[in-house]
């Protein structure tokens, strides 16, 4: 049996989006440095069809990440958000390209009902308009024995972890202190976390935690 | 020369003490489960004349932390703080009792004027009132080549760290979430930190940063 689960890159103090966030700059200020790590990484660039890059301490985590996954679920703001973003003729079809890099079926939580968009390299979005319980459900449907990951954003997180619903995640910490903007941990309730392992890589600490049953 | 620096051990979502402090709770509510890893540690009891303990990977980091310190700076609520905690006659002196764990001189922050303190095994509680660059500068003379050791609160760390004056940090990050509290990194505006070192040991991570000079 799968796990659901999330990764997400968060400054030292707790942010996953600068301030100032708009449609044009969706990371707000100083945020797009939070994912710099990320960008060498051959474990990265080949998942996005990029050729080169380097290997560290970093690229077991992404590989890690990577595998066993069965189906997503994301927010509307990550398949593409913007007020242009649900418009059907022509189809807007999200900002990940025509062959996105799931390559499994992606649930979006949306309240714009909308038919399934198959792309290709074995993605299909499926718009979820009856909550975050019944897009789980669905992806677990389609994950089988895979896991689920939840892709974000912030927001989306946060709902799923005060419904108790997340069986783990990882946090990618990095050392910028941003500030202001977006935080990831609040408004989720009381959960109990445990650590589960830490590694240490080029301007990065990646720790893995278990959200503990209630 | 010697580095002004301090720890302290944080919560996951970013807080030192849990919501509603006050002066019989002064960590606030859960804040106390932020500390759990160091009691059972016995480079920690040694610190505080207990005997035994375990020994982990935590080990290092606390010896590390309480080596080559020449001098501390704290706030008045370090100290020992409270309404009551200003009377003369007979003298407060701390609630560190008669023996603290420091041995060195510890300048303290505070408003009241008063005559330095000498208690046993060579710590003198120094009070400042004209400031805390005149503090460190002080704690700075006492120290020699050795370090100078901020001991906290939150609100005199966030104060070194606005005025550019702190060297480094380690954060003790703890897999709790304290949902609401006293926020460490807060309130210091623009400063850039690098990744020193990371320590993955039993029920905390330790991740040292070096403050980027401006």
């Amino acid at each position: 049996m799968g796990v659901f689960r999330f990764q997400v890159a968060v400054s030292l103090d707790g942010y996953v989006a600068g301030p100032r966030q708009s449609e044009e700059d969706p990371l707000g200020v100083g945020g797009m440095r939070l994912h710099e790590w990320i960008f060498g990484l051959e474990a990265w660039r080949k998942q996005q069809g990029l050729d080169g890059g380097e290997i560290n301490a970093s690229t077991p985590v992404i590989e890690e990440a990577q595998s066993n996954v069965g189906a997503v679920v994301m927010g509307r703001n990550m398949f593409g958000g913007g007020p242009g973003a649900w418009r059907e003729d022509p189809p807007w079809n999200g900002w990940w390209g025509d062959d996105p890099p799931f390559h499994v079926p992606v649930f979006v939580l949306t309240h714009h009902p909308r038919q399934p968009l198959e792309m290709e390299g074995g993605t299909t979005f499926v718009f979820v308009t009856d909550g975050i319980g019944s897009a789980l459900e669905r992806a677990k449907r389609a994950a089988g024995e895979r896991d689920v990951v939840l892709g974000g954003g912030a927001n989306v997180i946060q709902q799923y972890l005060a419904a108790g619903l997340i069986d783990g995640f990882e946090l990618h910490i990095v050392p910028v202190l941003l500030g202001d903007g977006e935080r990831l941990l609040a408004h989720i309730g009381q959960i109990e976390v445990e650590q589960v392992r830490v590694i240490e890589a080029p301007g990065v600490t990646h720790i893995k935690y278990r959200v503990a049953t209630r």
